[in-house]
């Protein structure tokens, strides 16, 4: 983005995939925070507060962009982790198929002593799935690191029938959000783009 | 796919990107057909006779499973093609945004002499743009050779704050609904996943 730096507050290989498709030059600076909820919080507010505590962690010159993003599953309000082992990710998935969840995603950004948070909603329908599809899932490895035990961009694309809102949310980075919140604070989308730089 | 030969009849190097992000070994033949639309053919139509035509077109052995399809964008009952110049995109972009369109992808597939077609929608929301911000993607040239003059995968994941439907469906390839199509020809999802040869 011209000559502004970027550091994206966040160890996930997909988000820095993400920010790359964008075209963007970055650094990348894992902060460490306590993640463990309070007493009451709601989904929503959990990954929202999350975000913010990345985004003020990570250790930048002022004039860096600093983006940061929690991203959780939710499922009748019980949000969904990383699986710890392949028994727990087959309890995800069999919870999870013929059915619909929600995948809740906070960013935070800030710049120049300026801090902007935003909540992103995506709903994600599962097609059903017999019990040894699941276990196939499963089996294929992909979503031992991922929470809700799987991932729509990989072999998860089959278990996916249809989503309402920001896929890239899903993801892990809702990219049109992270746009919009980014010029609300001044840089618009040609900037963005890196476009206005080449006149 | 385990020993399964599968052809893809399309040149669209996203349809081969998603295929790969499978795990799916397969071959690429590009179809020469002719794509004009017949008179009073509802879009719906068109795109599903065109992902059949394609499927039939391949010359494979007929233990191959071959997978075609063709994608076309939405707007007011028009469909959107290729764009063939610049002002051409950039009537497309100014026309797309701050509104929702429909992407339509026909998938044809065709196993041991049984051919199967199926159709998936998913309508597509903008954000509103400003004219330096239509102009600003546009210039990008990520949008030159796709359908309606973006790419929802690239920079253009700027430009979408939602969908409702297959998010692979706007890329080019609905894995869901091929996946469900190879499986009621008899090939499970263990299979696709490559995961029962591992037993």
């Amino acid at each position: 983005m011209g000559d502004l730096e970027i550091i994206l507050a966040s160890g996930s290989p997909r988000r820095r995939e993400l920010l790359k498709g964008l075209g963007w030059n970055f650094q990348v600076l894992v902060p460490e925070i306590d993640e463990s909820p309070r007493a009451g919080e709601l989904p929503k507010e959990l990954c929202v507060r999350l975000a913010a505590t990345k985004a003020h962690a990570a250790d930048s010159d002022e004039n860096s962009l600093v983006v940061a993003a929690d991203t959780i599953v939710v499922v009748d309000g019980d949000v969904l982790g990383k699986p710890v082992n392949e028994d727990e990710s087959l309890r995800m998935i069999r919870r999870l198929q013929g059915r619909v969840h929600e995948v809740l995603t906070g960013v935070g950004i800030r710049w120049k002593k300026r801090m902007s948070t935003g909540l992103e909603r995506t709903r994600v329908r599962f097609r059903p799935l017999d019990d040894a599809a699941a276990r196939a899932y499963v089996e294929t490895g992909e979503g031992r690191d991922k929470a809700g035990a799987y991932a729509i961009q990989g072999r998860g694309s089959l278990l996916v029938s249809s989503i309402e809102g920001d896929y890239f949310n899903v993801v892990g980075l809702p990219l049109c959000r992270l746009g919009t919140m980014i010029e609300e604070m001044g840089l618009n989308l040609p900037c963005q783009w890196g476009v206005e730089a080449q006149r």
